[in-house]
């Protein structure tokens, strides 16, 4: 099932999506009551896709965030990767949907894009197990962890340079039917050219392990997402340059680059 | 002007505070209508001080945090103060209130005190000039940046260190009267022994630069908090310790420490 928020003529709603692939114009937004956390039963309320306007499937109280996840990634950073998943975060005002427009800051000289697998938390939870980790993630969507290259080697820390508004694209949709460990597709497009292309079976700390260490060191809440690291590829963007990030079983997430 | 979040016998409250110093049988909490960003207007309900809980006096969005924001204290971390403010965040799952416990994780062998003047922002707002920080900031509290200082050390990033649970003591109040450029005494004691004491003169960033460093990244909200960075004399906490954070014109954050 695929679970979306979207801009309608009245309003805002969690809506779940019918009808399969990614032609806007063969889906229907089915509007769910109340939050899709406590289960998705319909208003009865409807709109063709094409009507509408997809925003970032949810407002996360917090974005955690995995660094050098794949191997073949940690390696073009320079380094092997670390024994243990290492963590950092993203604020929710970097938070931003499908088809919005990636913002370049003034202070930054090279802005990357990193397409990445996230996973969407759906109850608060604590010490989860690894095998447990799938009774508390609701699905996937894809992510794009844009980095201020530039301020990521200058600061050492790398929050200011992930943490720039608009630096978290989240969409098309969470899908609550894939299993990440399977090979999924993972590819990032820049202007219409693959420039990442690997797939999520290929991550080093895998869901389990990722939400099993995360939960150790802090309570979950439904809505946060967790950002499972990016493959090899990473590189910069340009104002006027269109990225894309597609996972298979999944969709596309698309956003364009802009200056501020 | 104090601003406080209260437990009363019926539910939770922001007051203002009537009366002066700490003695909280000399305090009598005022509710708040609606919010207090929104301005003060009370409901007309009154309780003594010593009959309702302190609770963190707000639930911020976001928490950004400033690390070797004291030349001493970056001496003691083995290294220079860097040019720019170096910022790292703590999820809003780490806040608690005043007395209540910061519980050490079992995977951490050395949690330490950090005691930190804490700006929160009253407005939204971006690309702040230092000179007009304080029209945003809705005025200052306590804060105990509780860190795993073996965690850090791992990690090379602090996220995980500064991210668990109960890491994040906020408190007593917001005292919006204050002026940190101004040298107020900030003191941490452990169980009663004096371990950091300086003043907020010494900030090697003060508030304007920090505000207009983090709004040129990030849009800012109202209840978000800035923890403005630690003094010298940082060190561990054992089960059974209290530790209380003090700054001149502010008041006192104490919290217990024990084993989760």
């Amino acid at each position: 099932m695929r679970v979306a928020r979207i801009a309608h003529p009245e309003g805002v709603a969690f809506v779940t999506v019918e009808g399969e692939g990614e032609d806007l114009t063969k889906l229907t937004a089915v509007e769910v009551a109340d939050h899709p956390f406590g289960g998705t039963p319909s208003t009865g309320r409807r709109w063709p896709m094409a009507d509408v306007r997809l925003l970032a499937p949810i407002l996360p109280s917090k974005v955690v965030c995995v660094g050098k996840n794949y191997a073949e990634h940690a390696r073009e950073m320079g380094g092997e990767a670390p024994a243990s998943p290492v963590i950092f975060m993203k604020p929710s005002t970097t938070v931003i949907g499908p088809d919005a427009a990636i913002k370049l800051p003034a202070d930054s000289t090279r802005v990357d894009f990193e397409g990445e697998l996230a996973a969407v938390i759906g109850k608060p939870c604590k010490d989860v197990p690894a095998e447990r980790a799938s009774d508390v993630v609701l699905g996937y969507t894809i992510a794009n962890d844009v980095t201020a290259r530039d301020q990521q080697q200058a600061d050492g820390q790398w929050t200011r340079a992930k943490s720039h508004d608009t630096f978290c694209p989240l969409g098309p949709w969470i899908e609550t039917d894939v299993k990440p460990d399977d090979d999924l597709e993972i590819r990032t497009e820049l202007d219409g050219e693959v420039r990442q292309q690997s797939d999520t079976g290929l991550l080093l700390h895998d869901i389990g392990e990722l939400v099993e260490w995360i939960s150790r060191v802090m309570t979950l809440l439904p809505g946060d997402v967790i950002l499972t690291g990016t493959p090899a590829g990473v590189g910069p963007m340009t104002a006027g340059q269109t990225v894309s990030v597609s996972i298979a079983g999944i969709g596309t997430l698309t956003n364009s680059v802009a200056n501020r």
